[in-house]
C-alpha cells in the first residue's frame, strides 16, 4: 500500500488526502491545528501530532505533501523537516510559493540528498477532492518514481512535468496571473450588462455562456453558480482580496519586461476594491478646483 | 418538414445549415457567392440565384435566417426582404450587428407585421456545424414559436432568450468583450512564459491548463490546439485583427459609465498591434531627446 | 470702442467679460441667471433682460461670444441667436461643445451668411480673467477680422487659428484628455508617496517639483496650492466628477483606432471613483468564494 | 573658495560642474573617460587621472559629487570612495540610484563617520547648467552644512529637504513615474491629433498649449521645440527606452498596493516599442484562427 505524509490540513490538503484515502492511499496527517487531524482521522487517516511523528511514521523513502501557507509557514515547516528526512526522501510543495524561493529551497534540500518538487496546484476544492491539475517542477527522475501519486491525484491528463526546479511555481503563478484576467474580463462584461437598460438574468446569462460559446469555461460555470446562490450579488460586497500570485506574476512581468496590461490592471482594480476612498482621487478632485472652480465632496 | 431560409453561406452560414440538413430541415439557400450556393446544394439546400425567389420557394409564415456581415450588407439585405415578405414572417438576424441598429430594424419590420429576432451567434464553426450557443432578444411570443429550431441548432442549454429587441445582440457584444479580455490574458500569460528563462513546452501547458485547472476553458483548449500546429506560432505575426464587437463593447462601456480597463485595453492591444510604427513613441522618444539628450533610433 | 456681447455669465463668461472691460470693450451682457447680468454690470456691463434686446443693443456686423454650457444649452441658445442675427454677424462658441455638434452648427449658421467660430477656452478662472488660451476653429478671414479680441484676452502667444470648423473644439478636446492624464500621473505618483514609509510634506513636494524639475508645469503649482490650503487633503472626498470631454476623447479615440490607454484609463478611474460598491468587485469576490471557498465581505 | 570633488562628467555632472565653476567654486573633476577629464579642465576645473588623486586635492571635511550610472557603476565607486575618506567627509549620490540602495549605502558609510546624501536631480541638461531641481534625503545637520551648495546649483525653490535616508531618491524615482505618464499622456493627445481628419500644425499646437492652458509645462514647450525641429517627426522611430526609474516606481507601487494604471500602462507602451512583433499578438491571431478561421497575417 502506497503511503504518503500530509502536512497542511486545510480545504485543499483535507481534499487531497481525502481523495488519496478513496485509492487507497495510507495517509499519515499533521496541522498545526489539532481539529484538523481529528477530522481527517475519521476518515481513515492516521492522526500525528507532530511533525516529528508523522516522518517517524512513514518507511523511507518518504513522501511529504506540505498544503500550506506559502512564506512563512513553508519556509519554517521546510526547516522543520531538514533534519527529519534521510537522502532519498521526497518533499512536494503543493502549495502556492514563490517560484524563486522553490528554486533555492530545491537547493537546499538537495545538499541533504532530499528531493522538492515545487507542484502547483489547481483545480480548487472541489479539484482537490475529485480531480485537480498540477504543474510540476524539481528533478525528471524523482518526477517519474512519483508519478502514479499524481496519477491518482489529477484528472486524467492534469499533470504536466514543466522540467527544472521552480518551473512548477512559476507555471502556477503565471496560471493565477491569468485567472485573475480571465475573472476580471467576465466580472466587467456583466458590469456592462448591470449598466445597461436590459434586464438581463445573470444566472441564465453566464449558463447559456457555458454551453457551447467560445466563452465557456469553468469560471463561466462558476459565475452561474454563483449567481444561482444571489441572483444580483446583493449580499456581498465587492471586496476583491489577493493571495499574492496575480502580484508576483505582475511583478515578474515587469522583470522580464513582458507587456501585461490586462494581468496587472486585474490586480490593480483588486487593490483599488480594498480602498473606500483613495488619495489619488482626493487630489484630481482639489485640481479641478484649484483651476475650474468646481465642486469638491467633502466628509460631512 | 421544418424549411427555412437561409442568407449567407459563408463559414457560419453553411454550417448552420449543413447542421440542420442533418436534421432533416429544408432548406433554402442564397449567397451572393454563387459557388458557395452551389456547393451547399450538393449537401441536400435548395439553391436559389435570388433572394425573391428564396422568399417565394417558402410557405408563409416563412423563417429567414439571415448570415451576413453586419452593417451595410445586414442593412442592404433588410431592405430588400421587407417588401417580399408577408406579416407573420420572422427574420433571424444571427449575425454580429449593432444592437441599437438591431433594435431599430425590429421597429421598422413590425410596421410591416414582420418580427425580426436577433440572434447572437458563438461557438465559432465547429459550433455552427455541431451545437452553437445562441442569445435570443425579441418577441417572446414568436421566439417560443420556433424555439424548436434553437433547440436542434444549440448545445444543450446553449440558447437563451434574453428579453426585448435589442438583448440578444447586446449579449453577443458583451460575450465578445469577455472574449477580448480572456484572449488577451492567456495571450499574457505565455508571454510571461516565453520571456522567462525555463523552456516551456506551450502546447503541454496549454494542454494541462484545460484539465481540472480554474483556468479551464475552450480558449484554453484552442491554445494548446494552436501550439500543437506551430510549437512557438513562429509562422505567424502578432497582428490582432478585431470585427467590431469588442469595440462596440468598449463604446458601450464608455456611454453606460461602466468600468472596463480589460476590455478596453485588450482592444487597444489589438490596435497596438497594427501598427509597425506609432506617433505617441516618436512623441516620448523625442521628448527624452529634448530634456536629457538621450539617443533616438532613427530611420536609415 | 470695440463692443462684444457676451452671452453666459459664468465662472468663465464673466472673467472673460471683465478681462475685455478692463481694456475698453463695450459689454452687452445676458444670463439665464438675472442676478449674474445684475452683478457684471456693476463692472461697466451694459445688462440685458433678453437675448434679443442683447443682439439689438449691438451694432452689425455683431461679435457675440457664447459662453454657456455644452450640448443642449448651447444648442438653444444657437437656435435663439439665429433668426436674430444678420449675414456677416459672427458668433463664437468658447464653450466645451463636441466638435461634431460645432461643425454641424458653423454649416447651419453659414446657411444663414452667419460665422460660427468654435473657440476652444483653457486656463480656467484664472486665465478668464488676465489671459488664457484659445484654440479657434472655423472660417479663416473671419478669424483674421476678429483676432484682435483674442490678442486682447489671451495669453502671449496663447491663441492658434487650427483650421477649418470644428478643429477649434477638436483641440480643446483633446486637450482636456492630456489634462486628465497629466492630473492622474500627479496623482498617482503622490499615492505613491503616500503610501510609502517616508512622511513626506506634499505641499512642499508639489512646490520642488514645480521649480526646474521635469515635470513643472501648472498642474504642478496648483498641486502645491491645493495641499497648501490641506495638507493631506482630509477634508475632500475622492470623487472624481467629469464634464465630458474626456469621454469624448476616449470616444474619439476607440473611432479613430488611436492607442490611447493613458487617457482612457484616467478617465476610468474617475468613474470607477464614483462608485462606493462595484458589480465586477462583486463577481470576482463572488467566484473566488466558488473556487477556493475565500470569504466574503458581507453587508452588515 | 568653495571646493568640490566631482566624479562622473557625462552630460549631467559636466554640466553641473560647470555651472558650478561660474559661481566661483573650484572643482576636483574625475571621470574613467580621460577626454572628459580633459575638457571640463578647459572651463577651469582641476582634472585629476583617479579617484585617490581627487580625494588627496580636497581639504577635508570634503564634499564629493557622485554623477555616474546607478547600479554597479554606483556601487563601485562608492566602494572605492570609502576607504580614501575620513570621517565628516560628504558624499553626495546626485544619480538615479535605487532609494533602498541608498538607504544601505548611507548606513555602511555611516560607520564609517562619512555622510551620503542620495539626491534626486532633475530638469535635464539644462538644468543642470543654468539652475535645477533637487530632492534630498539623509541626515538633517549635514544638509544644512552644505545648503548653500544647492542654492547654487538650483532654480529658485528648486531644491526640497526631503527628509531621511532614501527621501531624496524616493522622491525623484516617484519624479519620473510621473513624468513617464506625462509624456505618455501627451503623445497620446497628439496621436489622435494624428490620426484625425484635421490637418494639424503639431508645433504651433505644442506651442499654444504652452501658453496659458491648464496643460501648460515644460514638457509641452518641448513638445514645441522637438516638431520645431522635425514637423512630423518623420526622421526618427517610436522606440522608447527607459532608464530604470519609472519600472522601480510601477514596482515600488506594486509592493505598496498603490494603484498606479497610468503610471505603469506608459511603461509598458514603452516596452511594447521595444518589440517588433510580439508573443501575446501571436497567440491572440493564432486563437482567432481556431474558432473562427479569421486569417492570420504570415511571415513571407
Amino acid at each position: 500500500m502506497q503511503q504518503l505524509g500530509m502536512i497542511g490540513l486545510g480545504k485543499m490538503g483535507a481534499n487531497l488526502a481525502l481523495n488519496l484515502l478513496d485509492q487507497g492511499y495510507s495517509i499519515s496527517a499533521y496541522d498545526v491545528d489539532t481539529s484538523a487531524i481529528q477530522q481527517i482521522s475519521q476518515f481513515g487517516a492516521k492522526p500525528y501530532p507532530s511533525i516529528e511523528e508523522l516522518i517517524a511514521s512513514l518507511h523511507p523513502p518518504r513522501v511529504i505533501w506540505m498544503m500550506v501557507p506559502a512564506g512563512n509557514v513553508t519556509e519554517k515547516v521546510i526547516q522543520q523537516l531538514t533534519p527529519l528526512l534521510n537522502s532519498g526522501d521526497i518533499v512536494i510543495d503543493g502549495g502556492n510559493s514563490f517560484y524563486k524561493d522553490s528554486i533555492e529551497r530545491g537547493l537546499r534540500l538537495r545538499e541533504a540528498g532530499i528531493t522538492l518538487l515545487d507542484v502547483g496546484t489547481s483545480g480548487g476544492i472541489s479539484g482537490a477532492r475529485e480531480g485537480a491539475c498540477f504543474m510540476i517542477g524539481g528533478d525528471n527522475k524523482v518526477f517519474t518514481q512519483i508519478e502514479p501519486l499524481f496519477q491518482c491525484l489529477a484528472v486524467t491528463d492534469g499533470y504536466h512535468y514543466a522540467g527544472e526546479s521552480g518551473s512548477g511555481h512559476f507555471l502556477k503563478m503565471v496560471h493565477n496571473g491569468i485567472e485573475y484576467g480571465m475573472m476580471q474580463a467576465i466580472a466587467e462584461g456583466f458590469e456592462v450588462l448591470d449598466k445597461s437598460d436590459f434586464s438581463f438574468n445573470y444566472e441564465q446569462v453566464a449558463r447559456v455562456w457555458s454551453h457551447g460559446s467560445v466563452i465557456r469555461s469553468w469560471l463561466m460555470e462558476l459565475t452561474a453558480s454563483a449567481f444561482a446562490k444571489d441572483p444580483e450579488l446583493k449580499k456581498i460586497r465587492g471586496v476583491m482580496q489577493s493571495s499574492g500570485e496575480g502580484l508576483w506574476t505582475a511583478q515578474t512581468a515587469l522583470e522580464l519586461k513582458a507587456v501585461t496590461p490586462i494581468i496587472t490592471l486585474s490586480l490593480m482594480m483588486r487593490y483599488r476594491s480594498l480602498e473606500e476612498d483613495t488619495f489619488p482621487g482626493k487630489v484630481v478632485a482639489a485640481l479641478r478646483n484649484e483651476f475650474g472652480g468646481h465642486n469638491v465632496t467633502t466628509h460631512d
